[in-house]
């Protein structure tokens, strides 16, 4: 669930900045012409993205007629009519683009983690996100990572201790970083290192943790020494994983696998919005 | 050229934002811990974002030691050092993610455009952006736009009048929007305007325009026509251009190809932060 | 046409900074008592500010009503009721002095405006702004330009490219500032120069740009030169130019002419609040 | 004395609402090439603005180089080079503009107090400004009073309590406002009431108030009834007062004259800046 | 009077900072699922905090229906039912905290004021506060002592003027100090000195001040050398004053007794939230 | 450890809110003039603020010299001086008081903290704090606990997924809840659940979840139930536990112990500034 006030903050910022002093294009219209808009997908995939369309207009035309018709996490297809939204002409132009880019990209996310996600559901596995989300944009993309069906990873850098590579090479030991760290901890928060070797993985066990991650490892890396695991301390496989072998990965017997790609290599959702005669 | 005053106020936001409370994991060094970070390419592309380098970590140390060995639009290559930052432990990882996402982002858009505009560079087409932007992002993908090659269309809703497909459908016609719309013009705006037909094109030719922008047209009923374009009125050719016909359109003769995937198909090249022992 | 929520944001950070703590001579009332508030014209002029009479009260009392009586744009005269708003005293009392503030200065802005536009009306030439606007409401007072019948040179330092004086002067030549600057322009971006001499003229011309401005040129020295430009350049005269000589700049034929006392030496329209017993 | 931290927030926002995506016409300069700019009057008046021109440049070039010529309250003249500022060029061009316009305007308002001021110091009468100060630019407008040799009436609707005609107009009486809104007066407050008529007039001095301001009275009603005001209340003239008028009032006795067109008809002092070559 | 659009836009700053990606344990329930919230005190005291339980919940769920079953200022008893929300459970949920958190200091302030009130309230003499509010609370807390029956003393930095120790420690003399502070006064202004000697005194009395603050003297020492203070002259005690002695300080005359410790002691009053089956 | 941008930005805030006009009471100083002012604990207690004395001085004079003497965490006596800061005059006294208020306030929280954990640090129990925070602050009372000695439970609504008693009485059953939210559980999430009867006790052991918290229950009532909770389960108590009855919860065995006091009876620690002459 979207916080819906900061949604509204962030589209007011990003509606401002787009349009600080005025559109003179749409200033050839009537302030009181009305119109009628559609949202239609050229691709197929899933949406992610009503509380956008439901918001965006509205900050401009409180009593705007939107109808919407599809929820998040639906699969859609080439040409379907997402939502009508029917107000006056100068509203559904100048709000139109910042709308799609938004849901083009939250659709985008959805549809790759859905994706991802199908490939190894009957694995049981949990598909995660990364903290590589655009800067800004963190929550939206996050939450379309729920809607595709994964699963969030730390939301920011305050969601629990996260000890990687480079916060164990500044240390003196894997095992000294993580006993500092258990002297902070709070009832809410959990720690998680990064291993790249099998000595490294012996001593995050042995020091106890709540999740190890094998950072670029190898599936069959994996399958060979996950077995030393207890079953108190979950795993989380990382580092360029895809659709192409992920399952290669979730047959390992992980508990989740962190895809970065998910937010760096987004490919939007084709949407666009059309007038209606 | 970047304005390096908005570029720290994001900064600033997208940091706050990812790190509201004080990071923890961080906090199991001592403050006056150093260490050297380097900045390392994984891939090979056309480099974007030194000032993100030299800005973000500055933001919470501003003595730190930073070695810029790269400049925006540099061909860098797979373990290519790009830059070495030597300051505190705790400013080095608790900004690395955030300037990273930015420099991967913006490092990708620059590839893409390099990419394109190295296909079509003989011929003297500009290769130029559209406002299909990150919201929140605009301006820092424009910039990437630029080191790639490319040119900026609109920056923002308030520069000039495009009079899209969707303005004209709700006019009474496209001679009488572009007649509107001259009314508000100022010396500095110019004014353009998407065509789909015969009609419309010989209509907007009549009517007089800054630009003609072919909507979503093959290359040969671009080049079939444009002979009617006058040489005072600009062409440009839009919709679904990539890389693999983008030389096609360029051989129609229109003055610019503007390719809306650079911001929605991006593909960030992966840049990597390593310590350095 | 202003960008509302720009407006809203505008005034709830120009109320709050006036009104941070609640007003304690408007805390005599009772929170439910109501009252009637006139805004009446003190003087003849054009009136602009229509958006600003129906956003600042609402953003308080948002069922406040509100009787416009007059448009943007309109001539109104000493004595004539602009509108009537009927709601919480402390909201009419609380709000009255933003409101006049702003109405006043744009309303001033338009009615200077629309006396040197009178004077030129039948030359065709376009009265033109600069960017010598008000730190902070810049989207009022260009937009209080349009109303009185003048034309927005560039709204912000992203517009298009203008070289002035200091440009040059910091360059090899005005032929290698311009050059340069060519070299980075998008599609809807125009480039002006200024001149000052003969040599200057003829240098722009030559290099080619959009609009040469003759910059505090006497009329009878852009008269003599102005034959020189070809017809696809546009020609702009500006500098000290005022009510009183602004016709012998228009008979010169140039097609703007910027006057930047529009904005620092506004008169303010005088218009008061008045109770309604 | 201005809050710096408050003028650095303010010129943050004023400059990046200029020039939010990076200026095109600044980047035909090398990042690296210097230059210097003087700061010269092109009027005769009262100089206000040390603090912008010590902050505006600073902001995107911290360690830049500013020889300040001036104080503020300083008459200066027709040609007087007021600052001398060496940096680099990208830094002088694109803060010029928004630094002048404050300037000047600060400098106008300085200015135009001083001369009112002048008619009438041998009086001891105090000028004091209003709250019809331009939306957001308050502290910089007030200041400017103070540097003019004027008094600062209310800063914001926060300081004590002034009934105004509208304030009674809703009450029940003069009495009843005044007697209310000393319910709520902490020890730092004071207050003042308009009055119109004679009746008002005693009705004021009957319930006591700190200051009885004759609003729109001639100065022969003023000086016949002022004998009537015991002396531990203040009196202010107020309404439609000028240059010409001032003395008339200043001689009735009262003492603080409130002058609303020292906001509202500025008349910038023309200051420009100038490459030295 | 607090002003409710400063109310809102905190309220939406400390929402969103406690909420920013959206709160999971509240996504368990449908978007659709209504219930019922009652805000119970569990203690008794003084309310204070309408204005926060009808402005919070409005923020997310505009048509939310609240049933205010008490005024600020009204004696609340334990088990009271002071409100009754019915709206969305997931408004319901993650509103409820900020909302208790802020009513529940503001009842504590009003409370604790109310007390000290009590006091001393046949004496005439009025409690005050300071500026030793919570940073960023200010305007809600001094609205509580207001509720309390107490008033405010200086707002901020920018009411009116106190010469504090440190002010005079740092200048020649005290009378240099206010003979200095009066050349910027406007007439809204007032001056206070404070005072630890009766050397200060006698020199405060005849430099002259509105105001002069006896800081940590004991009641009998005001009682001593009060006599010397004129009439025109106000008092003001402060310094370690508690309800425990407020009466001693109360009857050495003095006009006002201003008491820290209303902020910086806070006890809050216990209010929660409980659903309603 | 504190975010420092974010401490920079807060504290901006609070100073542009206490002062956004400039004081003038600071103004009778030369802006050269400088002076030292020592910070002085006025009471015994644990110190902890020294990043708001590191910045808030910093933030208008960035050369000043503050010799800190004090570390956090530190225990401190009556009469001990803190720090010492050289600087100019005015920005010591426009920016003493909001240093004050913050550092007495988070020196009280931690004060109160370190009485609670003493009391109970040989029983290894943690003493946690709570969501109760000061809206707008919640960071700086969240490091003072820790600096206390405590743990921080949930730092805003985001991190993790506590079930509280309202949130299961909106559901069906504990158990539906709980099995709900597990379904949208990321890999650093943890969920609570509080329980105050043996029913709930049960359930939530049955259904499984992280943590259990005993709400409002007696260390009675706790001891005889917790052997049933197993071992992979965390329990905590919470509800009216203070500084006297805390060491009979900590006796009960139970990891956590959460008080809300600790935030809401906040007592500041006495801390003043003073000249040196």
């Amino acid at each position: 669930m979207l916080n819906k006030l900061n949604v509204q903050e962030k589209l007011k910022q990003f509606y401002i900045e787009d349009n600080h002093y005025g559109d003179l294009a749409t200033s050839i219209f009537d302030v009181q012409q009305c119109g009628t808009l559609t949202i239609v997908s050229k691709a197929e995939g899933i949406f992610c993205g009503t509380i956008i369309i439901n918001e965006s207009f509205k900050l401009i035309e409180p009593s705007i007629h939107i109808d919407l018709l599809v929820e998040d996490g639906d699969t859609i297809q080439q040409g379907q009519t997402l939502a009508i939204v029917q107000g006056h002409v100068q509203t559904l132009l100048t709000m139109e683009r910042i709308t799609l880019n938004l849901i083009q990209r939250m659709s985008g996310i959805a549809t790759m983690t859905n994706e991802i996600v199908s490939k190894v559901r009957h694995t049981g596995v949990q598909i995660v996100d990364t903290r590589k989300t655009t800067p800004g944009l963190g929550m939206f993309e996050k939450y379309a990572v729920q809607v595709g069906g994964g699963y969030n990873h730390r939301r920011t850098l305050n969601d629990g201790i996260m000890l990687k590579d480079n916060h164990i090479a500044y240390s003196e030991s894997l095992s000294q970083a993580v006993l500092k760290a258990k002297t902070m901890m709070g009832p809410m928060d959990k720690i998680e290192v990064e291993i790249e070797t099998l000595e490294a993985l012996d001593e995050a066990i042995q020091v106890g943790v709540d999740i190890i991650m094998f950072d670029n490892r190898s599936p069959s890396w994996i399958q060979q020494y996950i077995t030393r695991v207890p079953s108190n301390i979950k795993t989380e496989a990382s580092g360029n994983i895809n659709i192409n072998n992920v399952i290669d990965y979730a047959n390992t017997g992980v508990n989740y696998i962190s895809i970065g790609a998910i937010f760096y290599t987004q490919r939007a959702l084709d949407i666009s919005a059309k007038v209606v005669m």
